[in-house]
């Protein structure tokens, strides 16, 4: 299938970008960032937050499948930046001028975000929706466009909310790169909210799951998660014993507002036939030996 | 304070009925079964399922406050007996009896069977109701009559809904005990459905939780558990480390129905000021050794 990916230079889109490849199919990027060298994927250089571009390099790809990603993701500012209405509003005309050219299949991100963490279980069409965050809002408007432009157009969609990551290229910003630097750096490594438990998956298996789902006949939303609650204190435990200086952490339980946010795996891994290929301890393992052997300058902006 | 006490001998109320006594109040147990010897409490044999005997008792001790724990246990049968019907009636009965005595406190046990099991996490007035047995909607009913009664009479009325517990005098037939046994026999010892994660407490941590209820000025239903999520599997490698047979052990991941059923805790940990003594590790140890030293005689019926 000719498939158009955005966000392929991303934390997700890079693995992305090689499923995809790797399931035979002809893969155009659209990215704001010259093309990788060597340049292995048909690559359009677009800002997706400029319209005419956008429908211009639809046009001219014309394909039948679209995978959307791309995002402001810069912690912490993506919560609330106002650019996220930007990107409400690329999303739908990307959406748009897919349905236009003839496209069949689209998968795009969302987030757990959208749900309402005072449930803290969250499953797809049964736990509310009501984003705390302007993030958030900006997804479930996003998604709920998708899904209803797909049931206008006769195209087939689903939405791919996705929850907490972990993996090489993470912004160092973030829980583990920045428990690993620490450590590394033989420095106390402080973790202030031990007690929350959330729902960590490693950024490759998140990437295996966007194409399964997307190769899938599966519509509507769909958690991308491990399904395993595990705790902050557990990820920093873990991640302090593989770096081999568990005597540098410091754990504190913090307060227990949302004390679990966990996503339900069923339509995953039942209804897409999804399975993690890494578990919790090998995608932390795989997490800090990234992150010891890798130069900062890697870091994604 | 003057307290009446259901289910003294049950397995839960014979740790209720010391740390009421610990705290200075006048404990009168009320139980179809003669008192233990040495008798250290107040000790009204009765028939709870005879409403006359009931209102006899509840008019001569004229408690102040009320512990109710007693109700039908036995697994798996209490899960769908129609006995259940009987304690519901019973348990309204004995709240009357009680507001008619001029009461002022009471604690009556509910339970987790009472949420939806969809949303996983169970949060006291948010996660809806929706009860799959016959003992969670006799619960739930009897629930819902004493917050009404209470509210009414005005008299101060909590409702301590009880997740997953372990400990000593457990059921033979449950989770741990049945683990342990084979265990000990040498046997290998079968998990079925190790992907499920639920909330487990020790029972003497949910005898304090009850107590410290009754103390409290807490009104309404209030989840009485751990808050912490953790697989069958994991509960079940604990026990298999802590009998020294880890080579016996025989985990499937099971169906998923349900995957998860955890308690928000923060109810009992906030408002009424509860911490458990026991962690996950120190449950299971004295769960175990429990069962190691001591004669299945012991077992309650």
């Amino acid at each position: 299938m000719r498939v158009l990916l955005t966000g392929a230079s991303g934390f997700i889109g890079r693995h992305v970008m090689r499923l995809l490849r790797d399931a035979g199919h002809e893969v155009h990027a659209v990215s704001s960032r010259p093309a990788p060298t060597p340049a292995t994927t048909l690559w359009h250089v677009a800002d997706l937050l400029q319209p005419d571009r956008v429908r211009h390099v639809v046009g001219q790809v014309k394909p039948e499948g679209l995978v959307h990603l791309a995002w402001i993701t810069t912690p912490p500012d993506y919560w609330r930046s106002p650019e996220n209405l930007s990107w409400v509003a690329a999303s739908k005309q990307l959406f748009q001028a897919f349905r236009d050219a003839g496209g069949q299949r689209a998968v795009a991100a969302g987030t757990c975000a959208e749900y309402d963490w005072r449930y803290g279980y969250c499953v797809e069409r049964l736990t509310p929706l009501a984003p705390a965050t302007l993030y958030g809002r900006a997804k479930a408007d996003a998604g709920s466009f998708l899904e209803s432009l797909a049931a206008d157009a006769g195209f087939s969609a689903a939405w791919a909310r996705l929850f907490f990551l972990l993996g090489p290229h993470e912004h160092p910003s973030r829980l583990v790169p920045s428990l690993v630097r620490d450590l590394i750096a033989g420095k106390p490594a402080r973790c202030n909210s031990g007690a929350l438990f959330r729902d960590f998956l490693h950024v490759e298996d998140a990437a295996t799951a966007i194409v399964a789902l997307f190769g899938s006949a599966v519509t509507g939303p769909v958690n991308v998660a491990s399904g395993m609650p595990v705790s902050i204190a557990a990820v920093a435990s873990a991640v302090a014993a593989r770096v081999g200086r568990p005597d540098l952490l410091q754990i504190s339980a913090g307060d227990d507002e949302h004390p679990l946010v966990v996503a339900s795996t069923q339509r995953l891994k039942k209804d897409v036939g999804w399975a993690p290929r890494r578990d919790f301890a090998a995608s932390i393992a795989d997490a800090v030996d990234w992150w010891r052997s890798s130069p900062l300058v890697q870091v994604d902006a």
